[in-house]
């Protein structure tokens, strides 16, 4: 069971943008109402700790893997950086792409000093990019840290990236993530259900919060809360920390029909795996996603090959 | 015995706007000069706190339940963020709006560090957003915090938010609260006068102030000195802390007819209860600030039903 | 024996603007070179402290008695912020007017952090006002606190706006007052020199300097060093803080006739007094300011009404 | 065998500016896709510590010296300052240049404070500069340090560095210094890494990193995860601490050979020495970088003269 | 031996600026090379200190003795700040000017605080200022504290007004001091040779550093390193704290003569005298700096008046 989106456009979007904001959420969501997001944005979050190391498949340490992946599995949007886009796109011209606009790395550590991350780039040059590239940009996202001392800055990029990506008829999708001095449990569901609400007044169509868990367990239930508190903003999530892919899956699987979740933002757990074996993590995500696959249904996509869809 | 307002426009109005300002101003007054605002900003200023918990209607943990509310209860403007009504306005087209520029959220105690909280759009957004939508966006909103290390950033964007909302024919409120280390009893009466009275230094329509106290007793007196300090810019005020119906109607019905307030801004004491229970509350509340109900006239109202109107 | 004033265009002026500069100047000098201010811009400095409280007339606590008195009293210009006079203005269109560009409450004291006070427009928006509401808007101000870690914030302020005054036709009046960690004794004479300078620098007509004081003591005299200091920026001076009007003018007096002061900054010694009394306070100042009048002469102004004019 | 390099265009090049940045690409790779970058930028971020003492030949005491080696010797590019590059440019006219944009002093060592610099100018001002001036302005620079407290403020520049240089058909190089408080060890391999993938993120075309050492050494397969990390974003390098310039040759060679890089950048190992001998050593070092000439090959180069060109 | 400059033009003065911008410079230079600089700018960076006290001409005391002097004696250009210049400029219409567009107190110790000191207005302003006053505005200033961590502003806005003097066909001085917490010896002639290499990255066409010592021992030789690190930026410096005429006068020769300087800026050892006698200094020591006379020829102009031009 779907949640309906296709059709619904808020009214920010311009008129004249209706039908290509409606044609970016249909081509990201295909027409599900869910998201399939694959993460490349921790190239600058984390450095090269997500690339490189034991544990890592070699593959992860060229950049471009994470495009063979992005144009080989089944996803709904990729999200990177307008500067290593303009690198690859050319050479991955069917890709879906989301610009991610602000990033920071994590050398600063959060009982150093309260994140601040700004914007690289404007909406206006995303849309200027994707013009003259002629690439499948359909969305932008951008990252907010509630209770940080510059949350004032972030709440002010945010909301403006939100009201422009809708006048140029891309879809929006917020990384809400409370951090700071000012923080104490950073996974609290009633804490995400607040961050779930900011990305609500912000407008944005999509907003990714952390797997919530209440005394150290996760569970589809707790993001509840979220979802309700979200309203008419969808919520995507992680699939936690599990790394053993039928575990991962299940999580997913009850995140979506136990939490409510419209989908996923999923990162390490698909580009640290070998091209292959990552490809097949993509099928399965997007087969729980977008075909209410059950997660036998999509290990056995990860495991031998193929799509459900 | 209403206080007279119709046909006043302040001189930062052109003269291309004068109908547009009174028709708005005639429209969340209802011509009587007095206004009753529905608050809705709290998603952000108060987290989920407000909105999910013990002694809150389930119906609170949706925001669609704000605008259910605004839609059918008697109010004279409904405040929230303008990304919030971009997603439900389409659906309750016929709400009076006031969109709320700047918004924090709560997670930095005045006690860790100052407050600040920064606009999110300009003026002009807003009248885009108007014209865009056809929406009733009849009024902005801002809260400046003196006292506070970084006050000189806000006073410099409310005074500008005025003469914009002005010079689109838009009426302003402004919540004004003195909070940071430098301040002592928040709620002292001649400190909320001096707050008022910078209201009035920025030249807007109207200004929210907490409910002034003494010695912990609240009491519609109190106001009279922020009333007189404001002078042209009328006072409304919270309806104290009280979530009896009854004893919140009675404070109310002082405020206005022993203080000298032009009205109120409610948010938790009507969209905590359940929608036909706000409902009643929002006729009530209405009934005091625009009819000059009686507080048991009012209480009526909330218990069965019906209006003054 | 008056300062020559009528005639003189600083060189920032454009030559389109030198009848309306010349016009706005004869205006609130009244061709004597002399200025008296009557100074309503505390309302946001001092909050409600200045207009309620024991000793102070009830008439002060509404905003509109300064516009009562500024517009029946004699007076060379009123000085409130845009906001306010936006507010009031149509009611007391033929008072000369100086909106006051920046501001800052009180609140955080000195001990606790340097001040800063920032522009709440720009020039540019107070003559789109004065064009649009047809109010004789005759100048600016602006307070700069040389000795605060923020003074270059100021000083960047202060001189964007003498320049843009000029260009505009207006008349500039910089209040600037040594303040912060970093300065000893705010009323040091020479200090008070070396703030007129800072005046004179900025290319201001006028600047409102602290009364100066050596081991507790005030006189004329104190000011020669900083007449001198300013050269052809005119100082204005507070009255000192006698409160007793006989001893107020003899000090108005000594400041113009022995220090050399073009004229004067009052504020609470009017506005503080019942509408009557304030009115023949103003009378009586502005005979000293603008007539020569004696101490004596001045004290029966005040004490039986009447002017010297 | 090169890394091939003719021909790509990052898609947030225009197509009007394509065969501009291809032509700047070749000017300065010698269409092998290397790039020697002969760096003149330290007169700021050193003062005069790198021309002026013992060991240091005198002819470095003048800048000319730079734009005699540049014009003289067999380089890719010659990076410096717009400001110093418009006082000898005239007299100079044939050397490629790259303006380097940010730069601070320093006097700040990194203990007392965490790194800042910030652009100078636009890329707009130097393309204006390079279109008046009719130079070869080839490339424009700009230095990050990830890890500073300030880093926000520098990724947002060096984003906006690298798109509006391939707007203008001009090539990028971004200087990665991991550098503050934060930071362990400078330069740890996997670090580094990290900051050649932050230069991929940003879209460079180039990056210069620190030469990485494991334990204390160094050595060109430490490049080895940084090059792979940076993908389609060339590493360049310093030839490490070696003065002796054999070792520096060789160790150039490895870095290229073994470890992957592009290129380098090279500043005292050549200004310090006499014009004559810094004029053979870029030609020896550019004997490496652009012919695959061997250690030996070069330094009979630095020794004798001559090019392998 | 003058030091050629007629006729040499940096490269980011456009053409149709060539010739406006060499008559300024020869303007000031007097088509030697050489810089007689008459500050006057220490009104706000040292408040009355300077121009009223023991051992201070009462001439001093009012800011037009500094425009009598410049227009009487023989000076290469008078610098003061905008503001004051316009009261006084149309009194004095042959004098050259320097506006000096940044400026702040010493209020603020360095040992309390790093300094900043921020333009207080644009090149365009000053280019617009001086079109319509019609006055002999042949240069602007501005001062940069390398070292303190204020320092990347000040490059920023330093870096911005050499380009934009130049793009406006005005000559450009940098005052270049390091100073700040990070900084030793502010008079060090190593680090002096390095804020002297500052200007040369800047572009800027003179640069004023402080006259540099060794172990408490300043003298022309210590010059030689910054005036080589300048290349074709131009040294000028202060005549030593010495405040005996003849041996001003004999540093002054030393520093052009022995240490290669291209002039002077003095402002205290002239204006502190009285009219008559501080005009025989500007020409003594016009006649040191345009005329290569001895200190004892200097010294009789001083005396006996008369000029050796």
């Amino acid at each position: 069971m779907h949640q309906g989106s296709s059709g619904f456009v808020p009214l920010d979007v311009p008129p004249s943008m209706h039908s290509m904001y409606c044609a970016n959420m249909d081509l990201i969501t295909k027409k599900t109402g869910r998201l399939m997001l694959f993460a490349g944005d921790q190239k600058i979050e984390h450095l090269n700790d997500d690339f490189f190391g034991v544990g890592i498949s070699p593959d992860d340490a060229d950049p471009e893997h994470l495009f063979r992946i992005a144009a080989r599995g089944r996803i709904g949007v990729f999200a990177a950086q307008m500067g290593l886009i303009a690198r690859y796109g050319a050479d991955y011209p069917d890709v879906p792409y989301l610009v991610k606009i602000n990033g920071k790395s994590h050398l600063i550590r959060t009982e150093q000093h309260d994140p601040v991350s700004t914007s690289w780039c404007s909406v206006d040059d995303v849309a200027c990019f994707a013009r003259d590239s002629g690439l499948l940009v359909a969305a932008v996202g951008y990252t907010v840290y509630p209770g940080s001392i510059h949350e004032a800055v972030m709440l002010r990029e945010a909301a403006c990236m939100v009201r422009d990506a809708h006048r140029h008829g891309l879809v929006s999708v917020l990384w809400v993530y409370p951090r700071g001095h000012a923080i104490g449990d950073e996974k609290d569901p009633h804490l995400i259900a607040g961050a779930a609400g900011v990305a609500a007044c912000l407008g944005s169509d999509f907003v990714k919060v952390n797997s919530p868990k209440r005394a150290g367990i996760s569970g589809g239930v707790f993001l509840d809360e979220a979802v309700r508190a979200a309203g008419r903003t969808k919520v995507i999530c992680a699939g936690g920390s599990a790394t053993d892919p039928l575990e991962f899956l299940t999580d997913l699987h009850r995140q979506i029909h136990e939490g409510g979740c419209a989908g996923n933002a999923t990162g390490r757990n698909i580009h640290q795996k070998p091209l292959a074996e990552a490809i097949r993590m993509c099928n399965a995500i997007a087969a729980v996603t977008y075909d209410d696959a059950t997660p036998g249904e999509a290990y056995l996509i990860y495991t031998r090959g193929g799509t459900s869809g």
